[in-house]
């Protein structure tokens, strides 16, 4: 079943900080047979680089705010490093990637974000992705690597959240072809008991999601990851996936928790 | 003449280092109305962020011997930064800028430069460019923007010569339509006279080429520069130019020298 959609697969720092994982990661995504997708962050690289440029970090309430030197910095690692190497990997594994900011054939336009009540500098909220260019590329048969910098069509980059932008691009797509959106992450799916990997909660509902977060099953940090997944869903999205990003290191899209409307 | 062919446009570091340079120069590569890619180098930034990382330089007679970390920082500025800025100020004015290196879809292909006589490191001479693809993005009315970073088709990225590869673009786009090879930079053109601006010489065939070199008038670094001019031209270039970036600035693309074989 999820292997007749297009796959738009998000990674963080669990896979792209460790090069041989990465390396075996890229293996699994470059045997999807499917059109398909790569967003990532930035991962660890980008602070490290920060600390060393001794650019001080500003926080608030446990999100970074982006100032100038904190964008160069991502846009160098995100757009550059981390974004070419991977780019580079998969064309060794045969697959066609292009690695892109939101900024190339303006992928993704967004609005840097009101600076009140909080200024976090420059991140973008996205607005539109260019639908036309994704279905283009896909139809050649060329692997979008996307990372998670965004432009604001006046010449500005912006910093924008890796989620959110993995989100925008199944909505889009779903406009051409019925998708799957997969968040990667460290655990197995979503678990009834954090502390058993073998708990993942096969599928979940709304109904279902209702009933977890009601008996506390559900809780923190998992209950806005799920309610973006259930706004893509709303948006046209066929399905989203929380899985390890070990199971798609084995080309297993089906793996984790389904994520679903049924 | 001129603005019915393909332009391949290069630029260095005299338009990159300089914001408020870059802006105006884009403006102009902007106003051109024929299909187009622009190369450009790094600039000073690269220098600059390996100083503030202390990343020691190795030179070998003038030329920067690329280690690990070099290319890192290489792909980071020339890929990442210098290259998603241009993007994003070319999407600003209307322009369908696609950032790239040489591993996005596989568009320059390159080699590890042998370790002897000496070892310059990741360093890649050009070996492919994907011409089916620069056509298909050109006749979509993408604009590349190339950085000079390649790929060995393994895995690994290169540190590659920003002129040979504006040279090699040039050389495939010519396969499949007639194309202008422009090298910008801080001259006015090729000068019979190095003190003055108003010398420049408007036309150099091979012959007067031969003529100038006997005679003194074209010496050091404008003779390899031209002799690469003419093995563009030998590739099936229709024409290559060497002019001030100003004059792109101002959407002259009959400017400077004119290199050609009649």
């Amino acid at each position: 079943m999820s292997r007749n959609l297009v796959q738009i697969i998000k990674i963080g720092g669990n896979v792209i900080d460790n090069p041989a994982f990465l390396e075996r990661f890229l293996n699994g995504f470059a045997a999807i047979d499917t059109p398909k997708i790569l967003v990532h962050g930035g991962g660890k690289l980008a602070s490290r680089l920060c600390e060393q440029l001794q650019i001080p970090v500003v926080m608030h309430e446990g999100r970074r705010i982006t100032d100038k030197p904190t964008l160069d910095v991502a846009v160098m690692v995100y757009a550059g490093l981390v974004n070419k190497q991977i780019t580079a990997l998969l064309q060794a594994k045969g697959t066609q990637a292009l690695g892109v900011s939101g900024a190339d054939v303006n992928l993704i336009y967004s609005q840097k974000r009101p600076a009140k009540p909080i200024d976090f500098g420059f991140v973008g909220d996205v607005k539109t992705v260019n639908t036309a260019m994704l279905q283009f590329f896909l139809a050649q048969k060329i692997v979008p690597i996307c990372c998670a910098i965004t432009h604001d069509g006046a010449g500005n980059l912006l910093n924008t959240n890796a989620d959110t932008i993995a989100n925008e691009l199944a909505v889009a797509v779903s406009q051409f072809a019925p998708t799957q959106l997969v968040y990667c992450f460290e655990k197995e799916g979503v678990l009834a008991d954090a502390q058993d990997d073998n708990s993942v909660i096969k599928t979940i509902t709304p109904t279902i999601f209702e009933q977890h977060k009601q008996s506390g099953v559900i809780s923190g940090g998992m209950i806005p990851k799920l309610e973006n997944a259930f706004e893509a869903l709303r948006r046209g999205v066929k399905q989203v996936r929380i899985m390890s990003a070990e199971a798609l290191a084995q080309a297993n899209l089906e793996a984790g928790t389904l994520i679903s409307n049924e």
